[in-house]
């Protein structure tokens, strides 16, 4: 999908993680950072981040911006070899970019510096940190990593380990929480114990990475080991690589929107490809939704997979409807209101040879607010579709996400709204299918965990949480 | 075609070029040609430019880098209304980037101002620069642009009209060259006598637009009206649009390669959809090279719809089997020497599911010198290709260009160093195949004009030109 | 002074402060601390930061860089309006600039939000931190200003307003702080009881602002109203301004070294003019250090006050011998090692007539290293002056400061190597005068304090504390 | 003088120029020019350049910037080394900064490149520019630069070398100029015959260098030789150096407005010392406008010297009354209209104790609108001043200037619309007193050369020019 409902900041996963540790002294541990993290540069845009540890002195460079840009071999070559390093790219769901919840975030304790990175949502936040602030903590960040951070540390004071501390910190923190953290002589892995969101383990010759994505190993030349299994503490230092499972066994509940939307399709996630999972999808669609048609294309770049799918089952043959244009970037100058129509030719152009005369299905992976989606239709009838039948890659958004899923409110949720058929009236399509929910959950072939589908079905794997509004707290300051 | 080839600044083509002239007196003709320019970004990435003429004063800006780094918001509204406008994006086939270079031209004459724009190559340049100072003329750059712009000028000391003064200039210049020309009250569009440059002519509302190709059309909802034939010179001012035809009637020898690489595929040129060609391309090679195989899919970006074609003429399933990293931009930091390998991963990776244990056919759409495309094959094998079988939607490149695509030397060029044999051993691919020579200029099907595939064939459409090398003239001086 | 000494980041006092209160609850309260920290700029410029408070509302931006380099309209609209500011500029006595300790620093707590600017140094730092660590808080910076506010905080819990925090927290920093605190609904001024950095009170129409020096206040048409007392909490609210005195009444030490370099010649500090305290001091070294000569001058821009005082004792005639280039900034490029004594030309130029055959009497504020007098001293001699006598206007530097002067290592400090006619040898000068001690603190005629001039006589108004190193800990991270 | 007289961009010359010339092939010669336009500055602010010259090649950068923003050590690596450079600094007395005008000029022609420098006005600038686009000339800039680089290509067709093109070149260019050029063998430094503005030789071990002023030739080392002749023609090759002499002998004409405000004080020109020349005016005026008063103090910079002279005469103590901020750069934000009073504040304070309850002397080099000079005088009243009487340094602007120096036009012009005796009222001053006209030419003691001081007298060395307004014309373009 393209176009304002991305662009304004909507159902965009939160984060990338990734760390390393090496067996050798002082390597360039922050160049293979920055080349996981461009692999990872689809998990978030807003800012980015690498802290490096050198004999237990950490150095880091975090900022607003891509990769590319907060990264040049003057800042990579300040930070410097060592054995380890932690990244990160983060995605704000809020207009206000602030550079003080980039991350890693790197703090001193009592027994020294650590270093963090998270992706994920903790449902729990405000009772934590209000009990934080009750003890006499300051916040600088409106991040829960901070609370995560202070929570550990808490428990440090008590405890032999940074693992212990971590240990016991996690019967506190609730929802989602795949998180890296190096201590000055440690790098470690963790995943919450319902694995909400994905992390995996490498290898690259002697030394141990950790990613939320496979993609990122296979840039950098690293292995694929195996995923790290949810509840699990991965701990990895000059000892070697172990293993703490105190909080494993729990129902697991992958978000299957990574499958969907979120993850890189030449990423392999709990066994599951999931380029194989979209196209999957749609096949399963072309089944549930089958049409008399010309010709079958995605909307560019997220339909695609599941449009190869939709054709190879329907054996309607695959095209090419729609050119992305590569070089809009965030410094694209919005055209105003009235040209917003014609904008989206500038972002996407349908090539016409594809398309006229032709009765068309055009697949995209969701709809959010459908304004977009509107907008793609009428350009499609107007390039000389003769039929345009809209296929949709995922059940209906009708419920909230808690665990680190940035959906729209209800209000603007299309399918809270209307009735499909009057979904398909308003974006004037001829007809519209959506992958039916019961499928949702069986793209991901031979996916070796359970999943959770709640913003389609409303079920989740815990107790749906009682959340304070952060927007309330957020008020209160900004940078 | 991805990686250090096109990364090394080897083939590409040089401009792309935009006029509007609008009948209002005071229109917003900046931003048009900024929302154009971006469509025309992949025909240049160094430099770009836009002049603007309100009621005779031009005002105007360019600047080393893409559309969205050399223009803000600001930088446009200084630019201002007006009722006409050109624009320019410039590839510069060396690695130093120059300011002075980026076009629109604009200069003062007798007569007035004159702003120019110009995509081509002038193959008598160093003769016509050498009769140009003799007679005490100054150079500030080393375009061919300042050649036309000098000519033109000492044309229009002796007539009446600037368009006079062009249909003379014309008689001495020779080689490709699209141009918009913009004087106080005109603006002129102009395509050399054989047409080896696109450019055609829109209509938005009452304005009249040109652009090297129909995407820009598009990107601004103009509509296209027609190709501007090759020698002919069309004047807009506010009597009016008519055509000068002096130079009309020659041979045309649009430049075949627009089609295989240059444009955009949503493009039409001369009739005949960029897209399609491409498919076409590769329909011919399924047919002169079949192979038993499982798979085929394209190198992206350039590959993929060739890839389409093979798959649909040769029955075999069209896959995805890689994914380029969106975000690699120009400062991307290069890996060390060691590392190249490994660094084509960073910009596309391959999907394992679409690969492993497959009989593949791979498409790309040319070879220049090889080393990219070694990288790719043995990428694919990695992933668990059984077969790799590579299928190239051009023929050799053997020759020079003279009109205007920076071809790699030939000491470069594999094609001229090995044998079909020895480059298949070379890649390490099972087996090889070009697209067959006599076939190139039918893949863009109903095209109204002729072709030079004078780098395929050495068969140009004009008698092949002495050139003196510019190397050694630009020696003297840099920027 | 002017040269390396300077340029390598010693002898520098490190911050300058601001707040301001406003009646109104929107002003424009950002752009009247803009000004004001344009006035402090010479306290600090490595960093620099505004923190805006709009019912209970803080924005805040902060960043390394001068004043004009951090704060552009944009950044300045986006703090916005409000009824308190707070702002900082900094020097960082390291190479290692860091962005994370610019200030004002701004945290929540269970309280609400709360931002602190601070100037001078914690004695017992390392004890606090240690103390609050143990407690397990996590620090994000290596400024005392974070432990100062974790103090705070923790008394805040058990406190009915942030005053009584404060007041409670003073019990436990010991050294030198000068600070500005604001919280959702109070401005408060602080001085350390002993007074070491200054800190005044001014008034705009109906404002209330605090400030490191007057000139500050000059800057935004503010009239001085008074010096905050040593060990006074003045608190700003809608009920108005009011007093706690606490912790007044100790022996004060105002900084001595403030009069003679670094605060700005426009200042009146605790009811002293530094500019007429700066001519004594030239005065002081005419009757300690007679010379028959014929012309006195100072070493721009520290020495030309104390050269008027000197001149207008000895009858000798001021002249202006150097010319100081305007434009070098931060950006100088420094020449290679070789050609360092050439570089002083660069910054500081000898006016030959002024020079030229007479006995000068050359004036500046202190030595520090020597390095860079002695390259001045010749400079004059090449330049033409029979004879060098040169007066300094403070005694050797001998001690180590603990109250926020930078002092270079004892082993750097000329003074502490060498006596004072090896220094004379050294520097190549005819003769060579210090201050005298004795006259240092009388100075500043009529001052309401008493002073600190520890690194000068090794007397401190408390006992002298045992400084753990901080390099030691600073040592374990680094932005 | 200081705020927005000078901000708007009035009275201000408008280049500095430098050349060097070594004997080794393979200097460092970009970085001497980088040093010398430092210490340049103060005549041009607006951009600057340097270009280098090795072996022929000449490679050049320059913008709109100061000399530190423009160069940084990778721009100044990418000249490379030479045996030759030139550079620039370039004031625009308009408000659109011009990167195309930015110089040194660089040029190829029939016999090779050439780059050029200029410092001047061309008188007859408009009817050489006429009369070359009538034979076909292109100009891409509004410079005069380009004007004589035209104008020497023409004549260097028919001349064995460059410097005969030069010599007949100059009975065509009539105006003033101070140039250096720079052939691919030869470095050539011209004066205009009239000698308007300065240009001076160095040397520099075997190097020769050109310098606007001597300033130039101390930054980087050099030894002072002569200062180049009115009307000759200095060329320095492999050969040597030899003078081209055709064009002197005329009346000589330097700009005495050099000496009163556009030099720097350490600057030598025409045998007088700028400094001794400020000096002396304060002098001439203390004798012309003898007052009874406390102390006398300068308006910083401009006004210092003059203070000190007039001190010296009188017998009245000099002092400080003003302090400068050092950091108020081009960034600064400007106060809204009603803040325009206190933002004089921001730039200069007064220091109360030099001025409260005094009767006070106050010095300044010129009034050009006078509405600075009003703030000031009434900023030292609020000081408490019991009297102050302003003395300018120099007699009333009330001629146009024809020849460099930008004068505000005469409506603009105070002393054009009042009398002096309604100045003074105006300014509420208590008395007022320029400089007498019979004095002006006496300031520059023993100066070698005669002086035009048409802006004050009307009385110009040659017949007042006809001047054709240049907004008419480069209102026709802009960038």
């Amino acid at each position: 999908m393209v176009g304002e409902d991305r662009l304004q900041g909507r159902m965009q996963e939160k984060c990338g993680i990734f760390g390393i540790y090496s067996a050798n002294a002082s390597c360039d541990v922050a160049a293979q950072a920055y080349m996981a993290l461009y692999a990872l540069q689809h998990r978030g845009q807003e800012s980015c981040g690498i802290a490096v540890c050198n004999e237990g002195l950490m150095q880091y460079h975090s900022d607003i911006g891509l990769v590319p840009d907060v990264f040049c071999k003057d800042t990579l070559s300040k930070l410097g070899k060592g054995n380890m390093a932690i990244g990160h790219v983060r995605y704000s769901p809020t207009d206000q970019k602030s550079r003080s919840n980039a991350q890693p975030l790197v703090v001193r304790h009592i027994k020294g510096a650590m270093a963090i990175a998270h992706n994920g949502s903790i449902t729990n936040s405000e009772a934590l940190r209000e009990k934080l602030q009750m003890e006499g903590t300051v916040f600088h960040t409106t991040n829960d990593t901070e609370i995560i951070i202070n929570i550990i540390t808490k428990k440090r004071i008590h405890t032999n380990t940074i693992e212990d501390a971590i240990d016991k910190a996690m019967f506190e923190i609730e929802g989602a929480y795949s998180l890296v953290i190096m201590s000055p002589s440690k790098l470690i892995a963790i995943r919450d114990p319902h694995g909400f969101r994905p992390l995996c383990m490498g290898k690259l010759q002697g030394d141990i990475v950790f990613a939320s994505e496979s993609c990122a190993l296979d840039s950098i030349g690293a292995d694929f080991v195996r995923d790290i299994k949810p509840g699990e503490i991965v701990v990895v230092d000059k000892e070697g690589c172990r293993s703490i499972t105190t909080h494993c066994g729990k129902k697991s509940g992958m978000c299957v929107f990574e499958f969907i939307y979120f993850a890189r399709p030449d990423s392999v996630i709990e066994g599951a490809s999931v380029h194989t999972a979209r196209q999957r999808a749609g096949a399963f669609l072309a089944l549930e939704h089958p049409v008399q048609a010309d010709i079958v294309f995605g909307v560019p770049d997220s339909g695609l997979d599941a449009a190869l799918g939709y054709s190879r089952q329907s054996g309607i043959p695959y095209g090419v409807g729609f050119i992305k244009n590569r070089y809009i970037g965030r410094t694209f100058i919005q055209p105003t209101q009235e040209e917003r129509d014609r904008a989206v030719r500038i972002k996407i152009n349908t090539i016409e040879a594809s398309i006229r005369d032709k009765r068309v299905v055009l697949i995209d992976d969701s709809i959010v607010r459908g304004t977009t989606m509107k907008r793609i239709v009428k350009l499609v009838r107007e390039t000389g579709a003769k039929e345009v039948h809209l296929r949709i890659s995922s059940p209906p958004f009708v419920n909230p996400c808690y665990f680190g899923t940035d959906i729209d409110s209800r209000d603007n949720l299309i399918s809270c709204r209307m009735s499909e058929k009057e979904i398909c009236e308003y974006l004037e399509a001829d007809s519209l299918g959506f992958l039916a929910k019961e499928h949702v959950t069986k793209i991901a072939e031979n996916a070796g965990c359970r999943f959770c589908d709640g913003c389609f079905t409303g079920n989740y794997p815990v107790p749906e949480p009682e959340i304070i509004p952060k927007s309330k707290y957020e008020k209160k300051i900004g940078k």
